[in-house]
């Protein structure tokens, strides 16, 4: 089996001189999908045969010379909103939606027009709507970190970070509307990008909110997410993108958000991240507290419902009607009831938002990025959030803090600092300015850089 | 008293070779509103004064050989919704706005900055909710072309035309959010452009629509308003615009609507349209029957209010609830009417606003330009309108076809065509793909120069 612990840079590299081919790589990422899959449940739809198939023609077109770019033959993962072709959708729901949903969007595009190997569809939360990543209908994936307990994967991209701690994939695609790539990165060791609302292509994605989706990319390092993004990046574009390489942290102005982040956090989270801090305060970073804005009122919306499920709620009602009777209970409540404001209401928060957005790009002349916890407490187990009401208040305070950066129309990653009391994952949010996705990842690799990398900071997934 | 009645370009020469004074244009633009103001009631807030000090400024400076701008000296009425330094704001409504709406925006310092002579703040109707030009706080002001009957202005920009009929400005800054800048223009006599949206900013003009919201600007002719067109051009994107001259008509690819935009339309306005269809034909032009999409539907959710009464309901009880009591009650009832819909029956105007955006934009693929009567009707007597029955199938028919290209995303304009049987001034709308303004007033300067300016087709207005 080939050994696969390497930058993707590498890896591209030997696929490229015959030190690896990309069926070896293919058939390890899927004997570790078997080996592990019963348990973990990672994918929707597993799509290892044809994506063996394109392997064999990968390392055929190799030798001759081709070259489609930097994701020819690198295994990734998609999460089932992205319409695929051959593959149906669910989206997390009960039943597979209509054939429309089998026609690949852009961004799917640039990865299949590089022959990326596509090795399923991961799981999600119904309709992405919810942080924590459970599903009623196909089962929670299991979050890999815990042999014993079956802890929550981080939500709504649920199978996207299991599918790399399995290592059935190297990247993987997912969406972020309040979190849905950062929580998921979090609780499983991964670093995961939120791009901002524009910056790459949402068609053919099975909306969640028109407003606030945004595409994103979980990576087992900060190294392999550069990659990634420079790949997707030149292929969108049409231009080659460099990430600067920092030689150090000095300098950075890191903002320290005083209030809202920190509220309500587990001690051995904040002290992780707070021990991050002073190492990074060490090399030379400027660590300067910052007051957010407007974060209370964002986020009291955004537990009414916000943009997102109004929104949702329109896109079922007008595309998918048969949809809203095959709804998770709890998910149609939380559509039957944030779905019936006014427009008004509905002009009120999107104003909000508009503020919002406008006060953050203010901020942000002040300092490069923002530091706080991605999410302020353990990814907890399922038998701890049965009760309803345990869902919505671990569901509201995994998703609070990330939905900052959505909400104020920002960029963010989630990257690892370290494992909490429970030996689960700790991450911390790194935030930039809209549209500064270069600068905030160029920071952030300077980061891993001083700090190490998720497998040096925290060893091994025990499972594996 | 100057010669007024030459292009904006021969009038900018002679300013600059000494045969005219800005004082003299500006003299004669105050003569002419002193001795026909109280019959006509363009203006809100005459600011003759203020313009009469700033045109002797602009005589010292261009002998000293300064040159801000080719509307430097120029005389412009501007719409009471946009903020201006020292003039209050009415919006049409009863008591003024707070001072924050003395802060002129962008467009209007793209204005000042070329030391163009502002005249004033001319009427309009309440909040720009209404197309015909009534205002019950503060009088309709009268259309010129009737000497014994008061027939509506157009509107909302009811005072933009009447200012120019008048003689007491050269050009009329308006707003168009469902074909107010075009009606005023078309009863008028006078060219009217509406921009595609977000093409012009928006900042400090009193929001109708945050979605449709246009600004626009009404002149004399073509020629006049290609030439303002690009000096705001100029001073807005930092370069030169060049507005190509066409030698001719042949070869421009005129869509003819077969659908609802003829519905209804007086026989004599009919006629004008088509006999100059058919002299277009004749010197070249291809006239291509099409089927616009969606129109109706579009039009029975603006019936309903559409999108900019709840946006407008939300600005109100946002930013001016006071405001809510002093409504003129036809205008309050519309606002409360139309701003207690759902955010699911916003959601589904605004979605299929943008899937019309779309198929508009595909169908401009085959043609140029649209042609149909700006409005399909000669403009009534305020008699006409009394009962608030008849106000409204005047106001939703003179809205009807000029409303088609906000909802669809395009840019478009009026221009005269000739008197109809009441001795009215008809127009014509061409309708261009969204950013296509440059190419839109080339192919209608190449018209008015085939077909003859307003005043070479009607005559002078009987008033004057």
């Amino acid at each position: 089996m080939a050994n696969m612990n390497k930058p993707l840079a590498t890896l591209a590299a030997e696929l490229r001189n015959g030190d690896l081919s990309a069926q070896a790589l293919m058939e390890g990422c899927f004997e570790a999908y078997a080996a592990s899959e019963f348990h973990l449940n990672a994918y929707k739809t597993w799509a290892g045969d044809t994506a063996l198939i394109a392997a064999k023609q990968v390392d055929q077109l190799l030798k001759q010379g081709y070259d489609f770019g930097p994701l020819m033959g690198v295994p990734i993962s998609v999460k089932d909103m992205f319409a695929l072709p051959n593959l149906p959708t669910y989206a997390g729901s009960k039943s597979a939606l209509g054939a429309e949903w089998q026609q690949p969007g852009e961004l799917v595009q640039a990865l299949r027009s590089q022959l990326a190997l596509i090795t399923g569809k991961t799981h999600t939360v119904e309709f992405a709507l919810g942080g924590i990543g459970v599903n009623a209908h196909w089962g929670t994936p299991r979050n890999p970190w815990d042999v014993h307990h079956h802890r929550i994967p981080g939500g709504s991209s649920s199978g996207a970070g299991v599918s790399l701690c399995q290592g059935s994939a190297l990247l993987a695609l997912g969406t972020d509307t309040a979190g849905s790539v950062r929580i998921p990165a979090s609780v499983t060791g991964k670093v995961g990008l939120k791009t901002t609302v524009g910056h790459w292509p949402t068609n053919q994605i099975v909306p969640l909110s028109a407003s606030l989706d945004t595409p994103g990319v979980l990576a087992n390092t900060l190294e392999d997410l550069c990659y990634a993004y420079a790949a997707i990046e030149k292929q969108l574009h049409k231009q080659p993108l460099v990430i600067p390489k920092l030689n150090d942290c000095r300098g950075v102005r890191i903002g320290i958000p005083e209030n809202f982040f920190w509220e309500d956090a587990d001690k051995s989270v904040i002290a992780l991240v707070k021990v991050t801090m002073r190492r990074l305060e060490q090399a030379g970073a400027q660590l300067i507290p910052i007051q957010v804005p407007l974060c209370a009122e964002l986020f009291a919306d955004f537990q009414q419902g916000g943009l997102s499920v109004p929104e949702l709620a329109y896109f079922l009602s007008s595309r998918l009607p048969e949809k809203l009777e095959e709804l998770d209970p709890v998910v149609k409540m939380r559509v039957q009831d944030g779905g019936a404001i006014t427009a008004l209401e509905y002009l009120r928060r999107k104003a909000l938002v508009e503020q919002a957005t406008q006060q953050a790009a203010v901020l942000f002349e002040q300092v490069d990025i923002w530091l706080h916890p991605t999410i302020p407490i353990s990814p907890p187990k399922l038998t701890e959030i049965a009760a309803l009401e345990d869902y919505r208040r671990a569901n509201m305070l995994a998703l609070r803090n990330p939905s900052i950066a959505n909400l104020m129309g920002l960029c963010a990653l989630s990257m690892p600092v370290g494992l909490d009391n429970l030996g689960m994952p700790v991450g911390m949010q790194l935030t930039a300015a809209g549209g500064q996705e270069t600068k905030l990842l160029a920071i952030a690799q300077a980061f891993e850089h001083l700090l190490g990398n998720g497998q040096q900071l925290m060893g091994v997934c025990p499972l594996f």
